[in-house]
């Protein structure tokens, strides 16, 4: 399946593995880019050594066509960008920041650069910096989140207005039907997070995976606005958040309830109670502990369902 | 375009009108029959003569085949009940309340019976209830919305599994390609609200009208949690909210603020500032007062476009 993305990023599926902190190590990606999709690594959870160890091991394998994820809020932006430069990495997707910073600086050393937006704002503000292609996440999607709440359904369509650049849609792909229907929506590939942070080869822990495969619908929420946006699961951390809320809590308050390293506790070290389970909302629709391989050949008979279904469905 | 709910409703294309308060009059209903679509009477903003009122007009233009949508928690709902049963209307969507109350009794008199559902338990409580079909809205959706604020893309899969009953995808539905998306995951028809309510022929005034469509990406919020989430443009009234947040208000005092009669305030009298502005995330795409017709032509050439350009792009 070519088109304008897959050209542009060398590889056989539109569809990319979201760079998501304490998920996306090399082995996530290694397993992403056998299959044919871009494999991301989130540098956003890795030291600079942890980065460069990770990209060693790629390289070990022979993937070299693999991009990282980098948060440019990040503290040591610059030893992750020299990393990415000594590497030769060939694809930067930039998040949680401002783009005109460094969109020049990472295509000065070769890199073919996305940006992830939320809002109409920063899409221009990407564009203006001359960005490869957009990535539109919308508010259903796991982990750091815009301020406007707008669903990949509404916002999609109004950002690939802006364009003829690739624009991919992210949040709430969770199938390959999602896949078909927003690529019939103008998208040039999709973006997915939530099915691979549950995957075998995702380096969360094992109880962060069973927490998400064991909710429901509606056990994800979108808290924490004051400080920085996140959708996560339900857990005791959230609700101590929830009491704090209803307790009138000022924003110091809640920074000093969140701390340091939450995520981490979460995801990778795999205390449910305590930690910040980052998912997306369709964690309600993964009921199992899949391969990337078996995720993508799934994504691949939903996709082909859903074309041969509309294939007749002619409004005439 | 026949499928099992075109069949079901006795309807050309598998679109409903969403039945919104202010906008959904006869007149509105009427352009939306004559198109092939269901067009839907908003009981809720209407005293039990003026539901009989706008029943007559239709009847008067020979259109029998509309539904009216019925808030299960309207004060008068029992003289509602009896108007439908008296004038044989033939398909009733029931929302905001619980199924199992109303649904044998509106389908003892000969009503094709929908709910409408945010979350999987009323899907089955609905199911149970032995509706016809459902009605699946997203929280991008305008209006009272569900409390889970599962966005359409999430939500709708995990409900469409439920049954093999008709289900209709609602919220974010601003386009024909949206259209063509939810149909190629499973949904059987769509439910357009927004778009219907800025028409020419909706009912709300020409300032609400006039305030949608020069709003942008990111104007809609979903506020009032404590009491009825409910998705407005943001204006003076919502500063208010917003102030009233900020300070720390209780539930009691949001009501007092609220009070009586804002939806009628924005949507029918047009005061921008001081009403209610309910509508869907969809509304940054609506630039343009249109007809019905024009919207539909629109909805089919946009489908058509969606469908034709994923003919080929095969996944193999």
């Amino acid at each position: 399946m070519q088109n304008s993305l897959t050209k542009l990023l060398n590889i056989q599926i539109p569809i990319i593995q979201g760079g998501m902190v304490w998920c996306s190590g090399w082995k996530l990606v290694h397993a992403v880019c056998n299959e044919g999709a871009l494999g991301v690594l989130g540098s956003g959870s890795m030291y600079p050594d942890v980065l460069e160890y990770h990209i060693q091991q790629l390289h070990h394998q022979k993937v070299y066509n693999f991009a990282v994820n980098l948060p440019l809020l990040y503290p040591q932006i610059g030893d992750h960008i020299q990393l990415i430069a000594q590497y030769k990495i060939p694809i930067v997707i930039t998040s949680a920041g401002n783009p005109a910073t460094y969109t020049s600086k990472l295509k000065e050393i070769g890199c073919k650069v996305f940006h992830v937006v939320a809002n109409l704002k920063f899409a221009q503000k990407a564009l203006d910096a001359g960005v490869d292609g957009l990535i539109v996440e919308g508010t259903e999607a796991g982990g750091h989140n815009g301020r406007e709440e707008m669903t990949t359904l509404t916002l999609f369509p109004e950002i690939r207005k802006l364009t003829q650049k690739p624009v991919v849609a992210a949040g709430g792909i969770g199938s390959g039907k999602a896949m078909y229907a927003l690529m019939a929506m103008g998208a040039d590939g999709v973006q997915v997070g939530s099915r691979f942070a549950v995957s075998a080869e995702s380096s969360a822990h094992v109880n962060y995976k069973n927490a998400v495969i064991q909710s429901q619908l509606g056990d994800t929420v979108l808290t924490l606005k004051e400080v920085t946006p996140v959708r996560l699961l339900k857990n005791d951390f959230y609700n101590q958040l929830q009491n704090a809320y209803q307790n009138k809590a000022s924003v110091e308050e809640i920074k000093q309830l969140l701390g340091k390293g939450r995520a981490k506790k979460g995801i990778f070290e795999g205390d449910v109670q305590e930690g910040e389970l980052e998912i997306g909302q369709v964690a309600a629709s993964i009921t199992k502990l899949q391969t990337v391989k078996e995720i993508i050949t799934e994504f691949k008979e939903d996709y082909q369902a859903a074309q041969q279904q509309m294939l007749n469905l002619n409004w005439q």
